[in-house]
Formats: C-alpha cells, structure tokens, sequence
C-alpha cells in the first residue's frame, strides 16, 4: 500500500484531487457567530464530510453516479471568530476565485448569513441572477436587535441587492409579521409551507435562466432535521425535499451554485441530519453541476 | 439598563407581567408520579417555558402576533412528590381561582393525569362542557395493576362525570381492548389513527357549545415528539396537529380551556420536542383564546 | 408473592414460558461484524426486548391481543465475535431446530447478513418459498471491497439461491448501478421508494405461497428510525409500514417467518426506534403467525 | 446448539439457575416514584444486568472468579407504579422469603426508600444487625415536604427501628441542618466526606457482629456516576469505593445481606455508571457473600 | 393556594424577591460569540438556575443554610447576539448600578470575556483590588486571529488594566507559550496546574484586600466538568475545587464579588456540570458573601 | 485568500505537509470487528484529528511547541471490514513503509489488536525491542471463545513473539485468572490497578533500550474516559497518565514508536475521550518523538 492510497477523512466522498480539471468546488463556510437562537452550524462542514462516507456513490433517483462529475473538495475558509464582516468579506473573495476559474460554487455552512457574500458574488458574474430560496425563516429582517448583520437577513440584503422580484422562497413558515409584508409589498415570491408543489408552478418561469439555489436544512420538519439552531415543527419531509432537488435538475433553469446551511451537529445525536445533508449534497452535485 | 429590563428566563414568552390585565394563565403541572413507563414529564413546562425565546411571535398561519393576546404565566403549581391525590387536589384549587378570575386556563404538564381535575375544574364552571382530547392512548382504563389515580385513567374519569357522549377522542392507536369496547358501549367519540379529517366532522356538533382542548404530546408521531415518557409508532405529523389546531380556531366552538401535556424533556435530546410544544402553544393562544 | 412472579426483563413481552406448546419462536442474532459503516446492532435484540414492557398488549390495528397467539423467547443466539461465518452456521442451524418443531421463526438483527442462513433454512423447508424484502438498501452485492461475507450482500445470496424471480424487494432507495442492473436482468421485482402501493400489487400474485418477510428498519426514513447504522433519508413512515404488515395480514399469502434486523441502540437516543421495532414485532405476531 | 444455550440477556452474568442451591440471590426493586429531583432509577436494575456481560468473571482485586460463588438472580419484584406503601410492603415479603430460604440478598434499585423494608427484613433475622451505609445524601429526613414515604427518609426510619447507635453513614456531604443535628443527638455515627479511612476505623468496633450495607450510588462523585437522579460534585472515585468494599471483605463482620441503589439509566449516556455498578456488585458477591 | 406561591423556575433556588433588602444580586450574562472552540455557554445561567432546585438548602461544609444571605436574582443581561463590544458595555453598566446599590455581584457566564467588564467595573468602586483567576487557561492573550475581544483574553485585559502584579492565576494548564512568558515578565502570579495548594501560600498575603474572584467552570478535569467549550485533561477535582472555595472563605481577604463562567449545557449530557455550578455558587453565596 | 490555506479539517493539528521531511508519522487504523463488547472505534481516529483544531499547540508541561517537531499526518489506512487477518496483514505493511522510511509511527485505533501488526513491524526494526503497555486489561488470552484473533489477546501475541521478558503492562485491573497467571509464570511484568509509581520504578531498567510504547485509552478510569468500548471502574486520572507520558519523556529510554487505541466517538457524548486523546497525542510527539 502507499502512503496516497489512505483514506483521507475530510473531503466529500469520491472528491476529485486536482482543483483544475474539476467542474465543481465544494467548500465550507464554519461561521454561527451572529445566530440568534443555537450557535453550532461552524462544525456542520466537518461532519457532513465525515459522514458523506455512508454514502452510496451512486443515484437511484437521477441513476447517475459521483464519478461522472468531477468536484474538488476545497476544505474550509478560515474565519475569524466573531467577526461577522471579515468573514463575509473573506467568503466573498472565495467565491469570486471560483466563478473566476470557472467552476461550479457548492458552499456547506455554517449559519445562513454566509449565503449573502456567496449570493452577491454570483451576481457579479451572472447579472440575470435569480435566487430559489428553500428554508423555514423568511430572512428578511433589515437587522436584528439592531444588528444588521444577523442570519436572519441574507434573504433580505440579496432581494434588495438584485431586486426582490428575482428572488423565490419556498417553505416559509416563521417570520416576523413586517417580513412577509416586505415581501408582499415589493414583489418577492413567498410560497409559505410547501415547496414541491409551488416550485412545480415557478420552475417554468425562470427557464433559460441563471439561478442560485440556498438551502436551509431548517426547510424539513425538526423530525427530518433535529440537527439545526431552529428547529420549527411543521416542515416538509426528506421526501418532498428530494424531489424538489430533482424537479429542478429536469428544469431548464441553469444552476450556476448553490449550498446548504444550518446544521449543527451537536443537535444531530444520531447524526441523521448531517447524514441527510450529504445526501442532499449528492443529488445537488448529480443533478445541478451538469446543468451549466 | 434596569434591573427590570432583564430576562427571566422562567415564562413564557411574550408573557404579560399583570395577572389582572390578562385573559389566559399559563401554568404547569410538573407531575409525573403515576406513570407506568418513563417518567420525567415533570420537567416539561419548564423546559418548554426555556425554549420559548426561540419562537418567532407573529404566526404566518393565524396571521397574528403574540402581542394581540396577553397572558399571564403563573409559574408551576408545587406539587407533593409521589403523592397523586394532594397534587390532584391543589391542582383543581388553582384552576378554580383562574376561571372564578374570569381567564383561560391554558396547563402544561406533566403526566396526563394532571388534566382530570383541571377537567372537572371547567365543567363546574361550564355544564354544557364537551371534551376534545387528542391522544396516542385512550386513557379510559378505570385503573392501572389496581391503581385508580394513574395517567392511562384521566379520560374514563372525566367521561364518567361528565357524561361519556360528551367526549371526542381522536388520533388514539394504543389501549387495552376494553377500553375500546367500553367506549363503543357508552356513546364516547373515539377516531382511531386520524385527527384533522374526523375533527373536521365533529367540529360543526359542537358548534357554540364551551370545548376543553385536552392535548397528549404523544398524539404525534415519535418522529415528531421523540421527548415523551410513552412513544408509540404510527402517529400524526406535526403539520396534521397544526392544522388540526387552526381548524378548531376556524370553528364556531368556543375554547374555554386547554392543556398540553407529556413532553419529557430528558428523552429530547435535541430539545425539537419542547420547541415544537411551545409552538404549539404559541397557536393555542393565537387561535383560541380570542374566541372566548 | 413467589420468586416465579418476579418480571424477567429479558423476554418479549408476553411470552409464552413452554417451547413445546408455542406457536412461534422470537431468536435474536447479536451480530454486526461485516457492517460497512456504523456497527452496534449486536445490541438490538437486547433493547427490543427490554423497551417491549411498554407494549399495548392489544392492537387497535388487527383487534387481536397478544394472548391469543402462543410465543417463546429462546433468547439470544451467543455468535463468535468476529467470526462470521461461523455465526452464520450457528444461525441456519438454531433455526432448522425450529422449523423441525414445527414452529414459526420470529428472528431479531443484528446486521441483515443474518437473515441469509435463516431464509437458507426455511427455503429447505418451503422449497416454493417466495421472500418479502423492505429495506432501503438493495443488498445485492456479491461482495464489498472483497468480502463476501457483507451486510450488504445477504438479498443477492438468497436470490441466486431460491432464483431471482421469486425474491420482491420494497422501498429500495441506495444501491450500487450494478446492484439495479443485476435485478432488472434477472427477473427479481424491486420497488423504489414506494412499499405499501406496489405491496398491494405484488400480493395477490403470491396467493397461497409460502413467503418469509425480512425487514431491514431503516426502510423507514431517519425520521422514523435514527437508531440504525446506515441511514439513509427519504423513506417511508412507520404509519406506511404499519398498514404494509396489515396488508400482508389481509392478503392470501402464508407468512411462514421473518425477522426485524439493524436496530443499533447506541444511536438510538431517545428508545423511539427500538419502541417502534417492538410495535412492529407485536403486529407481525398478530397478523401473521395466524396465517400458518 | 441446543435452545436452552442461547444467552439469555435479562440475569446477572454468570448467575445460577437453581435457586434452591444458590447462596445468594439478587433482585430488583424498579421503584422511583417517591424521588424529589430526578427520577428513572426504576430502570437501574434491567441495565445493570444487561451491562454485565461486559464484565470480566475474575476479580484482579480478590483473586477470586464468580464461578465460585452461586447465586440466583431472581429478577425484578413487580411493584405497582405511584403505590410507595404497598410497593414497600411487596418488597419486605419478597426480601423475608430469601431470608427464610437461607439465602443473602442482593438488592439492586430503583431509589434509596426500597432500603427500608429491605433492611427491616433483616433485623427481623438479625436482632443484632448493625448497618453500614455509604451515600452522597444523609437521607435522615422524618419526611419530604409532608410525606413519610420518600427516598430522603430510609436512614432515619432504620436508625429509628433498630437504634441510631447502630448506623453508621460514610460519604455524606449533602442533607438538612436538622439531620446532621439528629445523628449528633441521637449517638448515630456520620462521616461526613470520606469513606475509606473512616471506614477502617469502624470495622473493628463491628467485629463479629452481622451488618447490613446499604450502597446508594451517589457517593461516588458525579465524575464517576452521572447516571443516577441527584448528582452532587465533591464525591468520592471509584477507586476509593472499591477499595472500601474490599476493606469491608478483609474485616471481621458479617455481611448479611446489601444493596446498591439509584442508578438511573436515561442519565447514563454512556453506560459508566451501569457498567460500574455491574462491578462494583461483582466485588460484593466475590468479596462478601463468603464471609456469611 | 396562591398565584404567587406558584415555583418560578427560573430564579436560582432561595433567591429573595426584593432587590432593596437583598446583600447579593445573581445575574446572567448569555454571551458566547467569541469562543473559538465550541459555543453554548449562552444557555449555561438559565439551566444552572433551572437545576439548582436539586440544591440542599444547608452546606455541611461552612454549616450555613442559604436562608442566612439575601440575594436577588436579576435575570440574564439581554445582550445583542453577536456584537461583543456592546454586550461589553451593557455589562459593566449593569454591574456599575449594582455596586452603586452596595451589593454584592455574582455573575454566571456565558463566555470568559464577559468577566473583563465586570472587572473593570468592581476596579472603578475598590482601586486596591486584586484578582483571583481559577482556570485551564491562562487567558492572556493580546487578541484571537487578531480579534481583540476575544474569550482567551480576559486576564490580560484585566491585567493590563490594574497591573498585572495583582492578578493570581491558578491551574492554569493551556495557553501559548507567549502567555506565560508575558506572565512571568510582568509579575503576575501563574500557579500551573494546581489550585489548592498555592492559594493557601498566596492567600495571607491578600489579607485585608477587596478580591474579586472570576472562576472558569474548565479549571476541573473534563471528567467533573465535560459540559464547557475547551475541555482540558489534567484539570483538578470538584472536592479539591470546592476546598478552594471554603479556604478562600476562612481567610482575611474581603470578596467583593465572583463569577462562574464557561458552563455550555449543550455538552453536559446528564446535567452533571450545571448541578456542579450550583453547589459551588451555593457555597459561593454562603462563604463570601458574609464577608464583605 | 489562496485554495491551498483552506483549512484541512481531517489532519491531526499543526502536521507537515510533506512525508519525507517528516519526523514522524501519524496514522489511524480504522478497525473494531472482533471487539467482544461495543464497537465503535473505528471512528476514533477522525474524531480525534478533528477535536485536535481545540489543541493550544504549547505544552504548558514540556515548554515545547508542536511546530518544533514535524510530523506528516498520512490519514487512515483503508481495511477491509470484518476481515481480521487482512486488516492486521495491511497494517503491518504500512508500518513497514513508515519504518523503512526512517520515521516515528504514532498510530491510533481502533481496537488494540491493531497494535499487534505494528509491533511486530517495530520488532523487525529493533531486535532489542521492549514494550511498555498501560491498558485496564491484560489482553494476555490466547484467543477469545476459539477465536484467536481477538481484541483480547495482542500482548499475549507480541509477549510470545519478543519474550515475555520484554513487555511492561501497567494499570492493569482486568482479566482472567489465567492471564495473571501466564504472566507470573513467564516473567512477564504487570503492575496491577497503578501507571506512574511502577513506571518510575521500571523504566531505569530500560535506559538506552528503544521501546514501544502501547496505550489503551480505558486505562483511564471511566469518568476520564467515558469514549471507550469497555469501560472499567477503578481506572487512573488523566493527571497521572500525563505524568506518566512525561515520566517517560525526561527518562533515559528511546521512544521508537508509539500508539493510542480504543477511543470510540459513540460513546463520547461530550466528546471529552476525544479531546483528552488528542492532548495526549501532542504530548507523546512533544515528549517523545525527539527522544530517538
């Protein structure tokens, strides 16, 4: 045996070694510090890689498997505890390297704020941007006790950063009463509770289009997801979150990124949700990456 | 600052501080001594009280925010420690001082048998007094190993006393055939397995009558309420509940009580539990107490 | 009181204490070496058992109660750890004892490979044996990385032992390409996803077979069971299980064993998949040992 | 294999299975209804048997292997939830029976109250009895909060039937004024802290004489038993309290019966506290069921 | 019965109501964003106020009961989430108002850093003041990744601010090798490793000094202490810990006020460490207090 | 920001990134399969190298830097569950490489039978080879129940390989009466239930001798080291097994290789077995390493 040949514990499963010849960049973003409620997600990026070795590397949903797409596993960004704006400076500047070598961004958090540096360095490279929200909380607070850099806000600074009509959430069911007014008032899409059905309906719209795909793991019912800061009962299954990852791989939309946030493996006793979030992470990379 | 300013941490949330000026009481029942499995629902209300200040206040469902509602949390009644008919007693004292002070009662407990003298409590007030209970367990043993005051008893006793044909069970999936039989040969509604469609059916008989709500955590699925002393497979989601919930605030009946009881919070190890009963409860008080 | 009456906490609940007058025989089989990914299923059958005191001892299901059908509980079979093939000899072995007196084997996991020699054995018994499978994994595999002693083999060995075409898999959602491919050639029924709607397809084909059921539990999503090595989301609910046993119950087939395999306590933090594998064990007891 | 081999997981490893031919028995008394703080030690009994099949049947410390000593395990006595008399009153009967048989018992709880029958029991047999009691907690109260039956009041009901001059406490670092004032009074022996070193100057003042111990669980520091119901740092290790007992089988009394109570499960993630107590009984049989 | 009588979980046990008669004032200050390990001491006040209804009311250790002292417990500090200077700043004006009522401050963190406030705070009413510091880790850093509010530099804040020749660090076990060095240049007094010991050569010499006493929950073994977010082996025991306590309360220096820190709910499992937190601020309150 | 300062999250702290300029090397051996007990330290090494990011990378006890010593951290070696013999055969490959390569092997288990293959490969290496082993158990059998590949018979193995002689056992508290036995007869040393006053007594002895040195996490008592298969009361601190790594360090042996084994995550709710392992890590390659 040679030394290579170990097995080496924190990339994604089957991650291709050489960053130039993949299509796509995995990456994590350990950032809680700005949570509101259960600090915790900085560790989700760790663990969802360790567990991805449960992972059958193949799909018996897309019938794809990990080995058609190749996908380097970047490890994560070193952030600066409790400093939420150089972290999202240094987040941006990451991204920017990845569209600029022009590779498919797939971001592991963290906290949910981490999406909004992601979210504008996309839409420097992709002007037509618009955004497919999946998630519990609405996110568009203005600020949070007076703090404007919470993660309760990225779906907010983005709407008002590439125009609220750009912007779909699906799955909504927690927010503060003047969020879902914001929403109503300025054009934004909220499909309150459910997300297969609703994405079915605006799908169709945004074909042709660019779009970047920001997953709150908080979206399933805490029975799906017991490993995240918020857990709010009510939520859709694995199921439905499943299918929706396909419905938009059938699309025509063009994903040009994505990620998944929230989980915090301390809440994830037997580790289901991190093992579910490598799960997801699959099909993202199966049934996405080869869209572009 | 003032010292007033800051958080106890011990009520609810949202709670008004003023007795006098509110219309609902928060209380908890922490009892668990005549459990036949795993007892620990004594810490339940406080638990659910802990994890409150993670709730969101306004409701995307009922469209209301908590602050349209004020309510009063009275803390846990102390209970004597093993001895089941001293709590029973002190427990229909305070409720009894709660409704002659014209407010709602709304119990978090401990262990089901907690909701008997509550019960009887009501209906001294409200002759007219039908029950809704939802439920994995019927409840309607007459004792349990020759013990009468135990938690599979509660509602055989308030049927008795109040007249079996007011009574309407639903969700149960667990009891002993007798009980089943005893029901059937006395008039008492049970729907077994189901909630929302067979309440659906018996909403629009009870209309104006004054309704208990009378609600075991363990009605829902272990996926979704794993944190109680009593888990049973096969039961309802927490979407179901919640509507279930909305559907009677939606109905011409008029809530005049209601409890939550069984969340263990030692069996919830991710806390989903409790955050999801204080959901539950954030619903309770949006969709209910006004139509007192 | 006698020291006779003293609860023995090893047994399923309701045990019948004579081998020769039962009807059924519960084993368990304490083995998890060959698993890929997490092991501690040695420990099922122990919990099982241990959590079964909690059981309703009738079922609002099927109307039965459990003192209508006489079962022992032989304990666990000891297996050198460790040592696999050499446990299964042991396993085939223990369970031609039963067969040859005329008794219904009920088998607990332990790892699936298990049910390997115990279908080996009740096929020489039934030589028109069909096999039942729920499971979300495919276990067809001839070997893993090698071995042909796998947890994830135990589907194929019988398959080509009995003849694909007489092997019905249910929920299958993990797999190798070459596991779907090797079925689909073969003739050997697999449902994706689904298990109670194409259930109710394949029984009326197996009318009057003699069939063995094996149930892997994370057939049933994380949700409902996070106590098992490998889970895997998007299953199905204990609810869809429930009602699969039944309609095996109502159908015309001959259940003549089956086992419950890969329930792993030590990620079973709150008891609630090893509370639900007893409700299961106790509705197969009731619907199908009468079926013989 | 022959079915009577397969292990049965429910006794104390390597009990005997003849009773009449044994010379000691264990039992459990699954009691914890009575418990002020936390309860589930109705557990502790099934665990502790489950958990020794990790043990090792040779004591390092002894030179001794279980084989040399039989006992019976008699399993556990069924007492009636949230019935503290009537449970007491089964216990006593059970314990008089083993008495009357010759045998030693060996009592695993459940909460510290099942003491007292026990050792009511056997002063009936041993007019002369001394007790030695190791505990985190005097447990000298008449009563708790109103109530004569609870586990804070076993040590002042024995010291009140046999005498205070004949209980000697060791370990206690936690109780009322009042009982601390009682002890003083009434001539009853308390070490406060520490076990060993009292403990030796003790044991010659009892030589000869036949003594009861009684072991709650909690005299360990929480370091070294987190699974039991009332945690108090500043305890003693384990390694002091094996010791303790091993100075117990050097001396010249005469262990005539003991117990080792308080061991809650649900608090036990991961089994130290079980697995400790599986040894520490251990040592009592190897250490003092000869000295009879 | 009363509404007042009702328990109010969330004060710690005894706690008197009036702030006006009261010699101590408890407080919590939820702040944990700049940890840069594992967060969750935000929750730590709330569940050390929650479990210390498990208290005994009397210390057999100083032989006091708590009834003897006045304290009001003011509730946690709200703290903006994420903004550690503005938390800063809301601590020290809350301490600021309670040495300006002549009460005695006990603070339960919460992070380390928010010691640094109080400090300053208590340095503003007693300029002689010196400081005693038990704890894993030296905390003397200048800045974390070049973030000076961090939860590793405290002690040098402190130090810098009063002369680093009136601060005495004990069991210190961790820190870079720039700490000690600085340490050992400026004239501070570092005792590596042990507690007990050097406090009572340092005490005599503090006599007749105000002290304020900051205690990091990490200066036990992770084995009495695994609910904190750096863990450390090597660490001392709760009884060499609470000795500590009782010398410092039978020496000559006046304490004029303390805080307990670094207690995260989340890692303690089975509550050990947070009954820990209230047995030592039991005996905190009962030992110090008197001695201003 | 460059792709290459993403931090790595699966090396142990601070590791080189180049093997040939390395000193030592660090490798797990994933591997649990004949465990008798609970398995589940097939994780430990990831779980160690990931809690290793908490690490101070000073040693307050040795004055030493990690970046004073370089170590390359070459990830797990790939084994083929529950095939034993290929397992052990591949390890000892692998540690041939490291040796020939001139390095220091520093592995982490998985169960101890791992350690068998390494030191033989060592013994290769250094003819005059001694072994110092500190464990809970003797590990001495021949073969566990007829299986002679078992995780209780490595030092038996490699004491019949090298000469009984030449292996030094401390801390031993477990195993059969024969293994003592065999050790007495053979000349093999054991100090029973103590590490460091034996060691200090033994270790003149072996001045100038190269030594491998083998560490059983669980000779640590349980409430230092909860994270382990099979946990043993009676064990030793933390404090005196650094003391012991330290006693080591400043004697006049030459280390020439080393392992820690058994941590099993699972196991390790608070992941306090984890971080303690990786303390002792760093100093065993701070003490030990440069000793060659």
């Amino acid at each position: 045996m040679r030394f290579e040949e170990a097995y080496s514990g924190n990339v994604f499963i089957n991650s291709h070694p050489d960053f130039e010849n993949s299509e796509a960049v995995i990456y994590g973003m350990p950032m809680d510090w700005t949570v509101s409620y259960r600090p915790g997600s900085r560790f989700g990026p760790t663990r969802i890689r360790e567990v991805s070795i449960g992972l059958e590397e193949y799909s018996a949903y897309l019938d794809r498997e990990l080995e058609e797409v190749k996908y380097y596993d970047a490890g994560d960004i070193p952030l600066p505890f409790g400093n939420a704006q150089r972290s999202l400076d240094l987040i941006e500047e990451f991204v920017d390297e990845i569209l600029d070598a022009g590779k498919f961004p797939l971001g592991i958090g963290g906290e949910h704020l981490v999406s909004w540096p992601v979210m504008k360095s996309v839409y420097k490279k992709y002007p037509d941007l618009a955004i497919i929200h999946m998630d519990a909380h609405a996110d568009l607070r203005e600020s949070y006790e007076g703090e404007p850099l919470s993660h309760s806000t990225p779906i907010r600074k983005i709407s008002e950063h590439i125009g609220p009509e750009h912007v779909y959430s699906f799955g909504i069911r927690s927010g503060m009463k003047e969020e879902f007014q914001w929403a109503k008032e300025h054009g934004m899409h909220i499909s309150k509770f459910e997300v297969l059905e609703p994405l079915k309906k605006v799908l169709p719209k945004l074909a042709g289009r660019p779009v970047y795909v920001t997953l709150d793991i908080d979206v399933l019912d805490p029975a799906h997801a017991p490993g995240t800061g918020t857990v709010d009962a009510g939520g859709i299954t694995s199921k439905e979150l499943l299918a929706s990852i396909h419905e938009i791989a059938k699309s025509d939309i063009k994903v040009v990124g994505c990620d998944l946030v929230e989980v915090a493996p301390i809440y994830d006793v037997s580790e289901q949700t991190a093992n579910t979030a490598s799960k997801l992470i699959r099909e993202m990379i199966l049934g996405w990456v080869q869209k572009r």
